[in-house]
């Protein structure tokens, strides 16, 4: 049968350019059993004229969609539905299920009850956003991005994007880590003790799943990075936490009979706090006398605009006794997913199959795209402009947090992208948050960085990764009109 | 100082256009230290004569060298390296390490300790592969992948790209799940009840986390997908294999107090059966009966091209008892890493949650792109592509097979991309396939298929989803040889 011009709808508010989304609304309706095998398709002339658009474009989507071969050309009668279009099998959806298992108590709720940092879906539409670790558009070079991911998608690396790599990462990737980025925190490391990873996030997920076991004790500073705690609590094993100062952690006061412990020395979240090199060597002395693993996440390390960059734990380590943790996903976009962890060969191969386990590699498109945006300087010069920008914010920032009496808990002398703040005993900045997110301003509750046993409630963290300059004066003005 | 013009060597073996690799050079040398803030390039001319290319092209890369603040330029005194570049820390890395941790003490190595399917990193190179799911280059769609990639690395996609997406998917990649892949199923969902992971295998592990705890009573089909057995062990779960026969599983050989089962309902994996429907009705009465909860991993259903596609056990699930796992990696690639999991918005909601602890999400583009290449059309061409040639190629193989006098043990009445073999008894394929490798020839043991206390030595799996059709007959005729 012909079908009827009418039948054709242009899809409101598709993306994509003309043609594409008439050959979107023929595929759809075949696909979806409208249009059968052997149906004549309008002339298109006629298609261009109920469509309202030009006849080439129709001649054009009908050329593709006959190459794409769902549609067949015969001649001069026109355009047919192919026989060998896909067809929908004519199953009838079950009717509307009644639920009859108890998931709450099938699950437990194990992973949905862990505390997390929230913020609202929109943030990007508040005027005063001081929130955490997001892109920067502004700041971003989405141009060379580009270009190195259409690099990545050519022919020659065909393999890299489609192939199963299972155990394996992309060896440019790997090449440049150990190279350029792992010499720069003074690590020198061989393949087999590198892994790459979904970010930071999955790789100290990996690490805390390795190295613990039910029941190990495993110490956490305190205050720390909410999912961190949350990570290391589904595995079972015993956490100690131990407070911080303006140093990190006082390797002192670590408790006897710790297996491992996770630490962010560079740069400690959420205070700020740089661990000194004496600090450092305390720590590893103690670990090696005392036998116990310490992980260290070193995020945001490039971040270090004021002072240059101490040396990693990893850089010190002489016995294979640290994980290091990093990642690209700060410094490029959260989006991306990608990090790092180096480790002893005997770990990295743990953490291998596991991470072959739960999701076999990160994709081989974004390795390969990250790996030419890397050695072609586009992330360097990014993290270049990241610094002068953050830098000029953080000025911003202290002025005015000045001019406004609000107290700072930790700042950071390398520099970094956040401010860690206290504010008056009293003050609860989880309602103090919510109020303010009434007058277009968003920052971060402390609460969740503490042990549930240590609560504080006074604390909250301002960072200046997303807000416009022009924005800082304003907006922490207003945080200390709420704050009263 | 000036740089004289014998420091620059273009990147040997590099990928890149020349002013791409110039670029390069010039970064990681300024990178490296071995240029410093104030050295003064060498003139364009000079370094074209002396690198053997134009000037103009390195005209370009000096003006973006510029752009992205590795170089200053001063009116006609030339190109100096910037002020404001990054600089190396001086850090000397630690002398070898001397490995003082007993990493296998450690680790216990529990992960790296599973059996799997083995397979040479150079396979591509072996004449005859039989070898199960990989993509074939010559049936990919790779002009159009690369243009839905394209225009998701637009701007109108920024914030796909580059977001920190935490517990949520890409809307368009959710819509086009619930709109066209499950239907064809015969699932209808809501947004709430499915997530997107990291191909099936993310999937049916982060199912395995969510429903199974230590001592809980767990089926699975013996022979089953090694990896999955692997995963499931990984909980402590007590696992009971459950011997398949030529409709699947039956469910009245499930042990008394099973807690979960795993299956391939529609496609069984390795022997391809397909299970009945009376048979998917009574297992999900049993399910309710006996209050079990149903994992279907629903992977390969795009390839039945020999017979409509039965319904998916979750299409017949009135309860809500059923999980539901399917992939794009076999269809569109591996590489890709996408898949999604369905079921109760009490499920979905611990998986996310896991989900996010374990990885966050995955990439954003990857799903944008994944989502414009399935609205336009070319997912369902190419599974249309590749359902022609797989019916070609098995057409040849069981020709082969009746030739040489094989034995099918399972080839699956629906299509499919493998025949599951039996060898004489005494034959250990392991060491048949070793000794056909010298011949060319890639086919995959049995014998990690089964549960380990009801090992069978003389099976085997060939896949014809990489194999040219051409190469079939004498691939075949080897194996035949061999085994003598």
């Amino acid at each position: 049968m012909a079908i009827p011009v009418e039948s054709f709808f242009l899809p409101q508010g598709a993306a994509g350019t003309l043609q594409q989304r008439i050959r979107q609304m023929v595929s759809e309706g075949i696909l979806s059993g409208r249009f059968r095998a052997g149906d004549r398709m309008p002339s298109s002339r006629g298609l261009a004229l109920h469509l309202g658009v030009s006849r080439i474009t129709v001649t054009l989507a009908y050329t593709e969609l006959v190459s794409s071969d769902y549609l067949t050309a015969r001649g001069r009668s026109g355009y047919y539905v192919s026989e060998g279009v896909p067809v929908q099998p004519a199953f009838q959806p079950v009717a509307r299920r009644e639920e009859r298992v108890d998931w709450a108590a099938v699950t437990g709720g194990r992973f949905s009850r862990q505390p997390r940092l929230e913020r609202p879906e929109d943030w990007r539409s508040y005027p005063y956003p001081f929130i955490y670790g997001q892109a920067d558009a502004s700041l971003f070079d989405h141009q060379n991005w580009r270009l190195c991911a259409v690099q990545a998608l050519g022919r020659r690396d065909f393999e890299t994007l489609t192939a199963d790599y299972y155990e394996q990462d992309d060896p440019m990737l790997i090449e440049y880590i150990l190279r350029n980025i792992l010499p720069r925190r003074g690590i020198s490391a061989r393949p087999s003790e590198v892994l790459v990873t979904m970010g930071a996030q999955n790789a100290l997920w990996l690490a805390a799943q390795v190295l613990l076991r039910p029941g190990q004790a495993v110490a956490l500073e305190n205050p720390c990075y909410p999912a961190f705690r949350g990570m290391v609590a589904q595995t079972g094993a015993r956490i100690m936490a131990v407070d911080v100062d303006a140093d990190g952690l006082p390797p002192e006061a670590l408790p006897a009979g710790v297996d491992v412990v996770f630490l962010t020395a560079s740069h400690h979240c959420p205070t700020n706090a740089t661990m000194p090199l004496a600090r450092r060597n305390a720590l590893l002395k103690a670990a090696s006398e005392r036998g116990f693993i310490v992980v260290e996440d070193d995020y945001e390390f490039e971040m270090s605009f004021l002072r240059p960059v101490s040396p990693s734990l990893k850089s010190l380590d002489s016995e294979g006794r640290v994980v290091h943790a990093g990642s690209f996903s700060k410094s490029i976009f959260p989006g991306l997913r990608l990090g790092w962890l180096v480790g002893s060969e005997g770990f990295i191969r743990e953490a291998r199959a596991l991470r072959g386990q739960v999701l076999r590699h990160p994709p081989g498109h974004m390795q390969r795209t990250a790996a030419y945006f890397l050695s072609l300087g586009h992330y360097d010069a990014l993290v270049n402009r990241m610094k002068m920008a953050f830098r000029k914010r953080r000025m911003a920032m202290d002025e005015a947090i000045g001019a406004n009496g609000l107290t700072v808990a930790g700042q950071g002398g390398f520099g970094g992208s956040s401010f860690w703040m206290e504010a008056p005993e009293g003050v609860d900045t989880e309602a103090l948050a919510l109020r303010l997110r009434g007058e277009g301003v968003l920052i971060e509750p402390g609460r969740v960085f503490f042990a549930p046993e240590a609560e504080r409630r006074n604390f909250y963290r301002l960072a200046y990764s997303s807000i416009a300059p022009a924005r800082i004066g304003e907006g922490i003005a207003r945080i200390a009109r709420a704050i009263g």
